[in-house]
């Protein structure tokens, strides 16, 4: 019975929240990327957390909402309030929550006149404020600015950490101070291990009903998210180290990639431009592009791959039609009986641009992405994509959602050629 | 004593409180843009807001969370948690909450229907549940996805409104919906009116000194923001409204665009493509563009702007030498002595591409986008420009910061493209 012995022996690993003070976050001035990053910190280290909150440079308000989040969790992460202005209040609310002293820190005064005299100025009476710690707390040295922050347990069970608002700062003392802090009270007993599994042309339900009671598995748990024509199921282990965490990982990771089957694009930082460069590169086979209504979108995702320039040769943005005639070679007489929007047109870009430029692929998009330039016949949102492989030319009609406007027309254009591509060297593989 | 009385009888204010509400906000996998959009909003509104508060998909701390933030506000806007999986309980745990019980609303399970099937798809038994809201509750019409949002007021001075989390969408409910009901109520007293004065070309320090004490107006307000080379003043105005902020907001833009002088390209969605964009239809002149290093980058951003059609004719993408040679014209020699990144090499693209295309301008990128392909000599970051016209060719050598990344260097090479079409068009006026 070694290990239980062992297990009761642990430290209890304490529920955290987040606390950010700024009036900046209410009036929406910044974006609370604090919140972001020390979340991420929190869920990697296996502490978990289950509420944020966010509060402005207001003492009373402050207190009101500690006193309602000190009772919820053991680890409190506050940022934002330490600088040297009235309204940064932080530390005072906190004392005065635990009936505490302020005193000043003679050491931490002298780095801050030191810090001021480094720039070249007298460090103010107003920083002679952020010299002022709750008696019994410790200093979380500032590397770079004036403001510190403090760890600090005002009783047993509950340790509370502040940091300045500046994230650069904020994140360095994390890294610096509070991370060996955490990992030396024995907080740290498990870690979170993820991985995202991409798909790209099916919908969120239908690929959530196909994974079905996969979502009830509690290590690893199997979450999905949806944004933008992709559907992400993350899976996540949680476990003492990360090789066990892989272990636990992987058979849950590849029955959802058999579920997901040739939907499932790639893991991670995977887009379809980085897969089908990589199909292509495998190959040796080159690409060119010839855009009209996606104007460079599709050129800009392929070539965002570093890298890219072994595969891609390059393309025609073919926006007036006249370049359509001039450059790609498209007859006019298919644009005047066709119209640009059209299969015919979309077959003579794909091979214009494959000839002209003598790749082995070509991938052409025309449609009309609005607000203007829709018909009943021809809506906003019809697109035709083109595609002249080795073997032949294709077309494929699509029709996107033209309300959700002109960039999410562009967008699911230039992704869906991607994808069809992929698509198409998959199957020219197996086959 | 009119205006007295008539301020009586004016709707109180309601105390407003933001929750955000899904697991993947604690997991810090996004960041949380919904709270500072709605913060934003809410302050031009004039509507105070005081606490924002995350939560994950849990029922049972969402509940915990409404009993605490419900006796503190009188409006609660809530985002996420409406999708059709299994762990989306926002209007579940709100239903339970005010012991209201959830029911179909057929109009509703129409629409979603309807929508699946014009994507071509039947929607499945899990939509279902979107279909099903707390009785009472008014629908928040999503336009575009299938997560319908509420407003409902289950008791006198307490109204709850529904967002799903796709930032698209809330933004669109959140302006077709939620802001007329707003007004409806007359919460709206004061507003503040803001116009944001855009700059390319200069730094923030500079700008900020020139401005000096303009910074010190208490109304309207004036603040710099700065990022991805480009600084933004906002000037902000508070008053009853639109035109009595407009009177306090003109005088102060004024003297800051003439402080801005040829550095000022714009205002609030003004971008450096549009107003290029407007000088080029005002003139009657068309455009062509050869890139190399951006990939489709310029063009997106011209084609970006809708109704670009009537001034842009299309453009090369240049990526691999021998479309240079081939296409565009340059010649071997050039390659081969100055380098695909030289000076000679931008303007054999910018005339390459405007004598192809039959442009009255050429714009032409050629750099070294990185992170592979640098040398002493051309390191990452090196771009040449070249600009052909209907008086003459140049080209401009460009060091942008090859330690931000590839993508970085791509966006500040076409942003600055843009901006050397603008200088020179404006010029050319004047002459």
């Amino acid at each position: 019975m070694i290990a239980e012995h062992s297990q009761t022996e642990m430290p209890e690993i304490p529920k955290a929240e987040i606390l950010c003070v700024g009036t900046e976050l209410l009036l929406g001035e910044i974006t609370n990327t604090n919140a972001q990053y020390l979340a991420q910190q929190l869920a990697h280290l296996g502490i978990p957390h289950y509420v944020q909150t966010v509060v402005g440079d207001n003492i009373r308000r402050i207190h009101e909402l500690l006193a309602t989040i000190i009772p919820r969790c053991q680890l409190l992460l506050v940022t934002g309030g330490l600088g040297p202005t009235p309204d940064d209040l932080t530390h005072e609310a906190l004392a005065r929550y635990f009936e505490t002293p302020l005193v000043e820190y003679p050491d931490l005064w002298d780095d801050i006149c030191r810090k001021y005299r480094q720039r070249g100025i007298t460090a103010s009476p107003s920083n002679r404020k952020q010299a002022l710690l709750p008696q019994g707390s410790q200093v979380l040295t500032n590397r770079s600015g004036s403001a510190a922050g403090i760890i600090w347990s005002p009783r047993p069970g509950f340790t509370v950490m502040t940091f300045p608002g500046v994230p650069s700062e904020m994140q360095q003392m994390w890294q610096d101070v509070a991370v060996p802090y955490i990992y030396q009270q024995g907080w740290v007993q498990t870690i979170l291990v993820s991985q995202v599994l991409r798909h790209w042309g099916i919908p969120e339900s239908l690929l959530a009903e196909r994974i079905g009671t996969l979502f009830e598995s509690a290590n690893p748990t199997v979450a999905p998210y949806a944004g933008q024509g992709e559907v992400r199921i993350r899976v996540t282990a949680r476990a003492p180290n990360r090789e066990a965490a892989q272990t636990l990982l992987q058979p849950m990771v590849a029955q959802i990639q058999a579920i997901g089957g040739e939907d499932y694009f790639g893991s991670d930082e995977d887009t379809l431009a980085s897969v089908v460069g990589s199909l292509l590169r495998q190959r040796g086979h080159t690409l060119a592009v010839a855009e009209s209504c996606t104007g460079g979108l599709l050129g800009q995702l392929i070539t965002g791959i570093p890298g890219s320039s072994s595969y891609f040769l390059g393309g025609v943005l073919a926006y007036d039609n006249q370049v359509k005639v001039k450059v790609l070679g498209v007859s006019p007489e298919i644009l005047d009986s066709c119209g640009a929007v059209s299969e015919e047109t979309a077959i003579a870009m794909a091979e214009g641009v494959k000839n002209l430029l003598g790749s082995d692929w070509g991938l052409s998009i025309t449609g009309i992405a609005g607000p203007g330039g829709g018909s009943p016949e021809k809506p906003v949102g019809l697109v035709w994509i083109g595609l002249a492989s080795p073997q032949g030319v294709w077309a494929a009609k699509h029709r996107f959602n033209g309300q959700r406007g002109r960039e999410s027309v562009r967008y699911f254009s230039a992704q869906t050629a991607l994808d069809w591509l992929r698509r198409t060297l998959i199957r020219q593989e197996r086959s």
